[in-house]
């Protein structure tokens, strides 16, 4: 069945062909057939279909591409972040005592809970999500966590090197080993990606080169979290390895900058975590003035960034990291896209999956000037309402 | 009908006989009766009632209460806010573009749009708003602003000294005038305060006193836009008339925080204004420190703060205002009901208004913790569910 959503006042296309950086179209609309668009152009040239959507002259984008989220887990840490935001020190265990939770949570608790918020990013417009594990961190746990992620997005990633485990504190060398080993062949078969945190107190850049060598070796494709909490290696080396993106990116030198430019690694930007743990966010503005390819993510974890919206990622983006409201909209889809290597979404061009959004605003802008507000009306992924909000 | 809220995980009743600032009580439940509450308690005692509402463990709330916006207009200012995000200049009359284009609007007009974003405030948790004229700024825009205002709450203000409208640029005195004569006669019928902009550029101390003073001889009691662009004359005037509350305070010296805390005269802070304007955010903590009350609002208008969102005022204001999560709660509920001076709202004890709020959420620290995401689930005004959302 072919649907066709007409009267859409501006249409965020993300054509790269257009001359505008988000390729708008305004008075437009757009046929999806067999979950992928068929058409886009003028409303008043659109052909016909089974279904039609009146948009009332509201904004259309494709959908929200979150290409960095940690979504299998249990428990939260809520009384760590008010006491974090009260100034008061906590002796907590941070990722530790997510860790603990997980392993000791059911299949089902599990599931339930990464549903709930796939549910809840599907109600804000994510049409797109990458799930890692790490808060398993044994061979039985990561393969569980990854098996589970899988059941709901194909962008899962094996992050075994978040943080050495407490039963391994003593010997970190002995747990690169088990991650490289036993536990990434446990992991692979669910796993499109593998992932270090190469990070002062977590692991450094000889550590995170030799895990994403040896997922490579089995067929997994690299990523990082680096230069979160100071500067450091992981930056140059994301870039060297040519990966496809490299997160976080808030302490950067100029180095750095240069060498993701010259590599073509996306810097993806995650305001969600600068927000929640209120440390300095990273200067979008340097980054994609020095034409590095910048995205935009959630990271949504119970730690550091419980925030599921990508809307709210654009506003603060705009706020504080010195976007233009159309290059944050264009980092929070485009830029998702690259950073997982994806050419079908993204974008609403011929041919593209059928993801969209409509919201309840006239512009793209909105998302970024009615900060908060849930604007998003509908969301349409392989094009089925998943939402169903007219 | 009575209705009884069961299995609430974490109801927030701001009672101030509790020994802590939300008078928090676990595993409770609440009756409505007739609108208003008529038992609170632990769910094991609580009484039978004709309908049951089952909380799931989910944290209840007393509803928002938004001490200050302007709902009133037509038209919003997305190129404008997109202009200032690209640090361009933008060559618009700011409020002006909008008072054109609410003069220019149909009453119906003007009534669907207050009506949509009063129905996406009761969305997102409030439960009373106050509202502004200010976009009229004739005599007969003013009351009829007014007059569309009281169609959705009793909380209305004349604002008539907003800014000075074009055709009174060369006589701002006359343009007084107008404001404390005719126009208040037209206002007063619709409105319970009366407020006027004290900034540089708008109206000074004099000015401003003399329109407070002429609404009270009209039977409006007065508050205050003070100190939002820099340091001036208007809090200490605020004080000094021993207003309910004043609105903005971003610039104050000690000796206007010490006026307000002797006065008790409430700082009431708008997040959403610094978050939109990229300008330095007021200092709650000190408030909160040196003993004045504070309230959070929206301030929701289409040129500096289009947000709606309680929620995104009360995480705005812990991440860059220095209030704890209970604290900011508090401000966006109890502390709205003490700006505008209700003692039947902003807290849920036998007798008060049944204005509640269920969250998705087991705590009232997810709406800091857990940024941008709608939390609320369903909203109560005076025993009536206006959301439906279970
Ligand atoms: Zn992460
Ligand atoms: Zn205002």
């Amino acid at each position: 069945m072919s649907t066709v959503v007409t009267n859409i006042g501006e249409l965020v296309t993300n054509d790269p062909a257009a001359d505008d950086l988000l390729g708008i179209v305004t008075d437009a609309a757009l046929v999806m057939d067999e979950g992928a668009v068929a058409w886009v152009g003028r409303a008043a040239d659109a052909p016909a279909a089974d279904e039609v959507v009146d948009a009332g002259g509201r904004a259309v984008l494709p959908g929200f591409v979150d290409s960095h989220s940690h979504l299998v887990f249990a428990g939260d840490r809520a009384p760590e972040f008010a006491a974090r935001m009260a100034g008061e020190s906590y002796a907590a265990g941070g990722i530790r005592t997510t860790v603990a939770a997980t392993r000791a949570a059911s299949d089902d608790e599990l599931i339930a809970n990464t549903a709930r918020l796939v549910h809840e990013m599907r109600r804000q417009g994510t049409t797109t999500v990458e799930i890692k594990s790490g808060y398993g961190l044994s061979v039985t746990d990561e393969a569980r966590s990854l098996a589970i992620a899988r059941q709901f997005t194909e962008e899962t990633t094996f992050l075994g090197a978040h943080v050495v485990p407490p039963e391994h504190a003593g010997d970190p060398a002995a747990y690169v080993d088990l991650v490289t080993g036993p536990m990434l062949e446990a992991a692979a078969p669910y796993a499109r990606w593998i992932d270090a945190f190469c990070e002062t107190g977590a692991f450094d850049a000889d550590q995170a080169r030799t895990v994403l060598a040896a997922g490579a070796d089995a067929g997994l494709r690299g990523r990082l979290h680096a230069n979160q909490l100071g500067p450091g290696p992981g930056v140059r080396l994301a870039a060297e390895l040519g990966l496809v993106a490299v997160d976080h990116c808030t302490y950067l030198t100029d180095d750095d900058v240069h060498a993701l430019r010259d590599a073509g690694t996306v810097a993806t930007l995650l305001p969600g975590v600068e927000f929640s743990t209120r440390q300095p966010y990273p200067d979008a503005r340097r980054l994609v003035d020095a034409g590095v390819t910048v995205a935009l993510a959630s990271d949504c974890n119970p730690g550091s960034s419980y925030t599921s919206s990508m809307p709210f990622c654009i506003a603060v983006a705009v706020r504080d990291m010195g976007m233009t409201p159309a290059e944050a909209v264009h980092a929070a889809t485009a830029g998702g896209a690259r950073a997982l290597d994806r050419d079908d979404v993204g974008h609403l061009t011929v041919g593209s999956r059928a993801d969209l959004v409509l919201l309840d605003a006239p512009s793209h802008v909105h998302l970024a000037y009615r900060p908060g507000v849930p604007l998003v009306r509908e969301t349409w992924i392989g094009g089925r309402s998943t939402t169903g909000g007219r």
